[in-house]
């Protein structure tokens, strides 16, 4: 018989994150996520279950080249314990290395309505289609797959495989977290209370932008290198791609205005961001300490805050990299992987008796 | 690096079937399907492998209640046995202990098209929509779960996941199986020859209609328990079954007529396919072996026929069932198990390599 477990309240702290093995990480993800992911780390609790996902599962939505996909899942893992995320601590491992997640996925399927799915926009921006689109438009129906179709209902099986009670997320994701509290709940009320509805830990907003465009996000699907900051970037390249950046010609001192001044903006965000913790209160004192510089010594202190911050990175990436010949890194996620099947193991059995499937 | 199998073509024949566990069977399944099966598996080759799969997880995807769908598995699985598949011979287990099918069903998703899905017929039956509405319908889309949606995904996968080279199914899933080929041969132009393209194996058209009312297919979801024959039928239910059979009052001899005569054409069928091989050429033998019966007469001929066939299948699934008390039915299953899940690994390793998952 089915003994449910303790209702999500009285849980203890599971947290749940995951990142697509896009390779090494840039500025972007960095900032926007994975610093993030290691303050978490460091912050919490001794009781608390922490693990950081990097979701191939949903990387293969879209077509992925076979041999970039197998050395970019091992450039995410080495750039996760290179921001400071430790293995010991946290689970670290390919979604792919557990199949509860495709398993709870294909479960969770039954309950979620394709007229909701339909609504959601992710699957609209990765065809192309506007986001009035809807399944009526027979070019939607054409392009689209039903693996990306049904990506939210993965990743709601991602976080609820694990009984997460909190998933940091950017609030592009928002209504993901939505969807997923949404279809759990939809399970509990047929099934009983079997699994936690996970609450949004809200990233802080560091909107990293192209170094090339800054009107846009920076992105590893721009084909311009220099329009974005790799963590593994050493000194000289920083420097370059910083002193190629797109900023304006206004004359006089640095000044922060992200719709006149878009570029120059984006290096004072990237220079408060980088710099050591305490140093500005806030983008105001950003820009105060650099009056007075040329556009050129402005570029300069911002690659020398930079290269500083993301040596120790660097560093520890290479390290984890490189370390018998990457042998080391599929021994890190193995392991993680082992450690995350016994947790999601735990979980099919409390939802399989639930539904007289064991 | 990816060493890929050996064509469909060069394969030895491998057989895969599955039925929902709808628990005992009525005639219509024994004779559409698994008096098909134990036929095959008495005829194959000794280095063909043979699967069949009890598929619960295409049974979650209309609501089911958890306690009856424990008990219905265990008897779909006596009843397996009972009709004469031999565990030792054939691979006989549960869908969900496969974690694979629900991995490589999500797998084959990033390549199955909305649109194609969205113009099979079975979503719409089980929704209760017609034929031709489709995904634009608000209708459909409000009703229609992503599970009962995508089954043909899951449905092609449960094929390829064993390299299955051939598939018995009735006629009316032929639709499925052509679907299958299609999605198996996308994901082998994208990754290389990975999957193996299954051929049907048309099951011999036996339809059985129920006994409370002849023009519908005799059906587990009649309410009505005597529109069907169980095989687990005592000779006096039987008995009680065919005497309350709805047939007809034309006066003189039986005859067969399935438009106007539907009730005693489906008693002629049944006699027909219960009758041991050879006795009837055809059906108007059979008309003409019943010359002079009263409908009366004819009934308890056909009870006799069916008590004959059905006896030896009614003791064995009573051992079956009974023995131990239903524990050694979950070590048949456990054992079946873990067959599948090792030939099941295999072609997870070499789809996992072509896609740079491994």
């Amino acid at each position: 018989m089915l003994q449910p477990r303790p209702a999500a309240a009285i849980r203890r702290r599971t947290i749940f994150s995951g990142i697509q093995p896009t390779g090494i990480p840039h500025l972007g993800n960095y900032l926007g996520a994975l610093q993030q992911w290691a303050k978490i780390q460091n912050e919490s609790a001794l009781d608390a279950t922490l693990l950081f996902c990097i979701v191939d599962l949903h990387a293969i939505t879209v077509p992925q080249d076979p041999v970039a996909l197998r050395e970019s899942r091992r450039q995410m893992l080495a750039s996760l314990m290179a921001v400071g995320l430790d293995p010991q601590r946290s689970i670290l491992f390919y979604q792919s290395s557990v199949p509860a997640h495709a398993e709870l996925m294909w479960i969770l399927s039954c309950q979620a309505s394709v007229g909701y799915l339909s609504r959601m926009t992710q699957w609209k921006s990765k065809i192309g289609v506007a986001d009035s689109a809807s399944l009526s438009d027979p070019a939607s129906r054409k392009k689209l797959k039903l693996g990306l179709f049904s990506y939210p209902v993965l990743q709601t099986a991602d976080i609820v495989l694990y009984g997460a009670t909190h998933v940091p997320v950017g609030a592009d994701q928002a209504q993901h977290i939505e969807f997923a509290r949404e279809c759990a709940n939809s399970f509990n009320h047929v099934y009983g209370p079997v699994l936690a509805l996970p609450q949004t830990i809200l990233s802080p907003a560091k909107r990293v932008m192209s170094l090339a465009k800054p009107s846009a996000k920076m992105s590893k699907s721009d084909p311009d290198p220099k329009s974005r900051i790799l963590i593994s970037d050493s000194p000289e390249t920083i420097s370059a791609k910083l002193r190629a950046a797109l900023t304006d010609s206004v004359p006089g001192d640095v000044s922060y205005d992200t719709a006149a001044r878009p570029g120059v903006s984006n290096l004072l965000e990237i220079l408060w961001h980088l710099s050591p913790e305490g140093t500005y209160e806030g983008i105001e004192d950003v820009v105060k300490d650099c009056q007075g510089l040329s556009l050129r010594a402005f570029k300069e202190k911002v690659a020398g805050v930079a290269e500083v911050h993301l040596r120790p990175i660097r560093k520890s990436y290479e390290e984890a990299y490189k370390k018998e010949e990457g042998r080391a890194l599929d021994e890190v996620e193995k392991n993680g992987a082992e450690r995350a099947r016994a947790v999601a193991a735990k979980t099919m059995v409390d939802v399989k008796q639930a539904m007289g499937l064991a």
